[in-house]
């Protein structure tokens, strides 16, 4: 369920669900993120491309047993937060106007599971209400089950982490009045869950006081309802987005989710099904590596379940230059399924230099159309890069076959690309005359300068890069 | 005094240095990183290529007036320590073994300054120790000199920031016991200072509890010297880089920081000073340009004041193709100065391509030479990357010159390039038969096509794009 991951394998959802138990959950996204130092709000400032919230939403939407998911936002961004739900395609989601504090917002999204005269069509009440921040972007399947499961036997819980910081008293004068043993307190951080009608009548119990200055859920079903909430050990990346850094940090840790596995695609051709596999092999030790060896008509299947299971990186191998015809079946897929709406998709074309000579020439015209291919391929937030790789090597006279010594060449490069193949698997000792067209060693650093950039391209997602031709 | 950001201000330093006041400071590096999830303790991980550990140091030896500089790592780390400070050229640093915990670490920085036994030469005694952790590398003079005014006055001091979550306590069964009211409550951060005669009484005196299981210095100099100490708010860049998402911030923060400015440097050639201005002219919108404009062999004494600016992205314009004799003075002069030491520089080679046909045509020799280059300059942190700006893109038949209408075409490029220049001026209002030969929105869009990448490169300085010839 993390941002960019891997689908959860099957099965293993199913045994997270909490079992007999009816959920749905409020988002609060009222914040105005002054701590951060901009004017946007944090919940809608762009990770990615995408607001923040947006990965919220999303966290919640993709976890088939929670039923609706109530976002409030204050009054001004209700109009933006609707385009947000839009452009998307979250589902289950309902857009409720906040209050002038956190608290109030919450006590806002509660009412429209119980007061009809608050939402045109009032939704079923659930047993269990989740409260989780927009600005956690990466809450995860499992502990939002278990504040569920704890919420359902303690009637409210909520997850933990430990103290990075001692926390201290300060006194009036501005000195220190007492430090706080570390090890007894924790943090109190998001998801939380409640049994709906403890929360909410928490909610309905408390003062103006409360409303206005207090912040803390758990403390609210503590003081109106006797309810000791559990206390729930979470992980790292429930962390909340509240300073700039911590935008950095998400972006960060979504482009290396993105960037596990890379998909590599090669049309049916000798040459570009050798230097696919070579490729594939220098990959491996970086990302893992999916390979579709034949053309993309005749797997579509096989391409498919590749999408399906949320590839972010495509390297598609052509020997002919610019293949942007072939790439296009790729991008009409892609486009169909929901991967590059959420998150960039990074798609390098590969092109084979097998040019005899010591120099290529690049049409103005081919550039061009590279880069008219990903300016509108960038519209549909697939980020397309060219990658030239120099097949043909000639062998300088200097530099004789390491095995027989000779110099010859030998012009037909389907058959000393059977011959590489050969001498690679062989561990160069294998010798032919047909192979002394090229330097192994010299396409083996080529292959593996061009692993370099593959992955350099990959890890940065740079959108100011795209359409570039870069040469191994 | 921000890592990778603008020097000082003349006179700043001065004001903020507190007077007659001798200062050393202790920074504790023996944590075993943990909460980290790598091997590497988190002090020694490298950002941008550099060890955390370095950041600290080097944000406390640019300050002249901290005398000594402490830093405790464990038996096993003082080695590679060691060779940290050389690699880096550190100042005033001395290592010393630390202790098994926090405390004990500390205790033992103190003592080179108090115990004769203990060091080899006893370091004069300050008068205010700032005790700083080396896993906070953004600290500024200003805090530091803060702390140490505070400490004189009042015998102790410690940076604080606001609570970012509520703290609660958990009882016996895993419950929640009460949430502390977050607004009395501080976090406490570093740095913290003390007279150095209270902390280290406090050391003397307290228990093997306290240096066994506390943290808290702040705590100690209360407990056992009846000190409270004033308690200072702090930046948010004071934070303590915890987990892996800290050193993506880390990363990113320093990537903004040397992204502020950039110097673009063109040689005394008529095409390659137009289209320097040019490029000015479209980067100023994104980032402070220094400009130098004539060759650099004339402009020593300017590159240099740039470089003791410290300027961290270069932009060298030729009218050649890849003038790498002329680019290799400035990596000299970048060389002999600090400024790749302690960040990687980028600089970017801009070629004119000025050949009349739709097509240019590069030799493997030219670019093998680009990456070569780019291969020895990043052994010295400098990041060689090429760009390419087609210079001279003809008419084409169904294109008129916008004021004329004319379709004739004209040859002497210098003189196009001047008459280029006056359109621009004067905002297309001008026209000339020799300016027929280009045109000059098509230029303007390659220019602001080339400022894009510039500033793409710039942000990311991705290694592993080094040596790439970019076309704009």
């Amino acid at each position: 369920m993390r941002a960019g991951g891997r689908a959860v394998p099957a099965g293993r959802g199913a045994e997270m669900e909490p079992r007999g138990v009816s959920v749905s959950a409020v988002l609060p996204a009222g914040g105005s993120g002054e701590r951060l130092g901009g004017t946007t709000p944090k919940q809608f400032c762009a990770v990615q491309g995408r607001p923040l919230v947006s990965y919220a939403v999303r966290a919640m939407e993709r976890i088939s047993w929670i039923s609706d998911i109530i976002v409030v936002v204050s009054s001004e961004n209700i109009a933006t937060m609707k385009t947000i739900i839009e452009k998307y395609g979250h589902k289950r989601v309902m857009v409720v106007e906040g209050g002038v504090t956190r608290h109030r917002s919450i006590f806002n999204g509660l009412k429209v599971f119980a007061e009809k005269e608050f939402s045109s069509h009032l939704l079923q009440k659930p047993e269990v209400v989740i409260i989780h921040d927009a600005v956690r972007p990466f809450v995860e399947e499992d502990i939002l089950s278990k504040v569920v499961m704890a919420a359902k036997e303690h009637g409210a819980a909520g997850a933990i982490r430990p103290l990075v910081s001692t926390v201290i008293a300060s006194a009036a004068d501005g000195c220190l009045d007492h430090s706080l043993e570390r090890a007894r307190y924790r943090a109190s951080e998001m998801p939380q869950a409640f049994l709906f009608n403890v929360i909410y009548e928490a909610y309905q119990q408390c003062t103006d006081y409360d409303l206005d200055y207090g912040t803390e859920c758990l403390d609210l079903a503590l003081k109106y309802c006797k309810t000791n909430a559990k206390l729930v050990e979470g992980t790292t990346d429930l962390w909340k987005v509240t300073y700039k850094r911590d935008l950095y940090a998400a972006e960060s840790i979504i482009k290396d989710n993105l960037s596990q596995e890379v998909c590599v695609i090669t049309d049916a051709k000798e040459t570009a099904a050798q230097v696919g596999f070579l490729l594939s092999e220098s990959l491996k030790s970086q990302i893992k590596v999916e390979a579709v060896s034949t053309s993309q008509s005749k797997n579509d299947s096989h391409l498919q379940n590749i999408l399906s299971g949320q590839c972010y990186n495509f390297v598609c191998v052509n020997d002919k230059n610019c293949a942007i015809q072939e790439t296009q079946q790729l991008v009409d897929m892609l486009e169909k399924s929901d991967v590059p709406l959420f998150y960039p998709v990074v798609l390098i074309l590969v092109h084979l230099d097998t040019s005899e000579y010591n120099s290529f020439s690049i049409g103005v015209e081919e550039l061009t159309s590279i880069k008219k291919f990903a300016r509108e391929t960038k519209k549909k937030n697939i980020l397309v890069y060219g990658l030239l790789i120099q097949y043909k090597v000639q062998l300088e006279a200097t530099s004789p076959c390491p095995v027989t010594g000779c110099l010859e060449e030998e012009a037909d490069p389907h058959l000393a690309a059977t011959f590489f193949q050969v001498a690679v698997e062989s561990k160069w000792h294998y010798c032919h005359p047909h192979f002394h067209g090229k330097d192994p060693l010299l396409l083996q650093e080529t292959v593996n300068s061009a692993a370099t950039l593959i992955m350099a391209l990959i890890k940065d997602r740079n959108t100011g890069l795209i359409g570039q031709l870069l040469v191994a």
